[in-house]
C-alpha cells in the first residue's frame, strides 16, 4: 500500500522539529570521516531517528534505507530511502539551501518523494503521479521548462572539485558551454529544477539517498533524470537531471566517457 | 540628521513590493553587458526607483550611489549606497540567497545598512551602534564569532572565478588552509558573518554599492571588513571580512601580494 501525502507530511513535520531547533544554533559538528570533511549534525540523526520511528509504526513491513542509522528489510517491495539533512555543509554555515529527504520506492523504482527546507517553509512533493510545491507563496502544482539547448540553460552542481580524471574537462566543457553556472546548492537544486527555475544540475558521488526524494519530483513534474551514462538513477554515482530530453541528451553526449 | 531604523525599513518594504513579485517568475533577463553575463531584472531596476523615491522625498539633500540609475550629490555629507538586488544570479536562478543592500555613509564612511531577502523573510540591519536581526525565528542583536584560526573557518566567497592572475593563488592557499568553504553566496555571507554563523569572507571586483550596507552590519557585530591590504572598504575592489583581527590578520598575510 502506498502512503498517503498526508503521511509523508507527518514525516516531514517530524524531521522539522529535530533539524530546525538545531539550524544556526551554534551547535558543534562530528566528523564522521576523520579523513575529510563530512559533518553530521545531532539533528540530522535525530530526524532520521524521527522518521523511521513513524515509518515503523505504520509501515512495519516497510524497508528502510537511511544516511544515518542501519538499514532494515532493503529487500522489501517498498522501501523508504531516506537523508534527513542533505545538505550538511550549507547546514552548519547558516545557508537554508539543506532539506530534508523522503523517498518512496516500489520495487526498486523511485515512486513518491518529498523534499523539505524548514526555515524558508518550502516543502516538494511528488505524489506518485504529479509533483507539488508548498511555500511561503502559496502551493501549486510544479513543471520543469525547457530551455531550447544548452546554451540557454542554467546549470548547477554543489561543487566542482567533486569531479575526479576525466570528469574534470567532462564537466568543464559542458559549463563552458551554458548561459549561467552556480555552485554550492544540493537538494535545493533539483528541487528548482522541478519548478522550472533552472535547467540542469550535475553531480558526482551520490549516494542512493542524495536521489531517492528528488527522482520522482524531477520525473513528475516532466523533467529526466539518469546517471551520466543514461542509466536509471536511484543507485546514484553520477547523475544528470534536465528540464527536457533534448538539453539531457545534449550535455550527456557531452559528459559520456569515450 | 541620521535616518531612523523605521525609515530604513520603509525602504526595505518598497524595495520588496518590486522584488518578491518577481522572484521565481520566470521573467526574461536583460544583459547589461554583451560580453559577459551581468543579468538585470526589472526589479532591480524598480526596486532602485522606489528607494529613491522615498529618500528623495525624506532627505533631499543626501547623496544617492545605486547600481542602476544616475549617481546625484555623491559630495554631499550624507549619501545612500544602493544595490537593489545584490545576487542577481542568485536571483535568476531561484536561490534565495540575493539582498536588497541599503547603506548609509557620512562623509565616505559606511555607518549604518541593512539587507533583506524578502523570500526568506529576513533583515540585517546596522543602526549606527549594533547589528540586528530580524527574521522567522524572530529578533535579535547579533555577534559574530570567533573560531580560534584559520584552520577552524568557513570561508565563504561567490566563485573562485572571479580571481584573476596572482589572486588565484594566493586565495587557493587560503581556501586549502581552512576548515570549510562554499561558493555561491554573495551579500547573504556577510550578513551570515555578522551573525556569527561563518567566519570569513573573501571577494574580489567588488563595487561600492556590493558593500556600503554590508560594512556597518559586520563592523557593529564586532568583526572586520577591510581590502586585501587591510585600508577602509567603501570603495570596494578586493575585499576581506573576519569575525576576528586575528584571523583575518592571519588570512591577509597570505592574500598581500608581495
Amino acid at each position: 500500500m502506498r502512503p498517503d501525502r498526508d503521511f509523508f507530511f507527518s514525516l516531514a513535520d517530524a524531521a522539522k522539529a529535530e533539524t530546525l531547533p538545531r539550524f544556526r544554533s551554534g551547535l558543534s559538528v562530528v566528523n564522521k570521516d576523520a579523513g575529510g570533511f563530512d559533518p553530521v549534525t545531532e539533528g540530522d540523526q535525530a530526524a532520521e531517528a524521527a522518521i523511521r520511528t513513524l515509518i515503523e509504526a505504520r509501515f512495519p513491513e516497510h524497508g528502510i534505507f537511511g544516511e544515518e542509522h542501519e538499514n532494515i528489510r532493503i529487500d522489501s517491495d517498498e522501501v523508504w530511502v531516506i537523508d534527513p539533512i542533505d545538505g550538511t555543509r550549507a547546514f552548519i554555515s547558516g545557508v537554508p539551501v539543506w532539506g530534508t529527504l523522503i523517498g518512496f520506492q516500489e520495487r526498486g523504482r523511485s515512486v513518491m518523494g518529498l523534499m523539505e527546507q524548514p526555515f524558508t517553509g518550502e516543502r516538494y512533493f511528488a505524489d506518485g503521479e504529479r509533483s507539488w510545491y508548498f511555500g511561503p507563496d502559496g502551493e501549486r502544482e510544479i513543471k520543469v521548462r525547457d530551455c531550447c539547448g544548452l546554451e540557454n540553460a542554467i546549470l548547477f552542481t554543489t561543487s566542482p572539485h567533486l569531479f575526479q580524471g576525466w570528469e574534470v574537462e567532462r564537466f568543464a566543457a559542458v559549463q563552458e558551454r551554458v548561459k549561467l553556472f552556480r555552485y554550492g546548492v544540493d537538494c535545493y537544486a533539483y528541487c528548482l529544477l522541478a519548478a522550472g527555475h533552472v535547467d540542469m544540475v550535475i553531480e558526482t558521488v551520490l549516494k542512493p539517498y542524495d536521489v531517492g526524494a528528488l527522482i520522482p519530483i524531477i520525473e513528475q513534474a516532466g523533467g529526466i533524470i539518469t546517471t551520466w551514462d543514461g542509466g536509471r538513477p536511484e543507485a546514484g554515482g553520477s547523475i544528470i537531471a534536465a528540464g527536457s530530453r533534448e538539453v539531457h541528451a545534449e550535455a550527456m553526449d557531452m559528459l559520456r566517457q569515450r
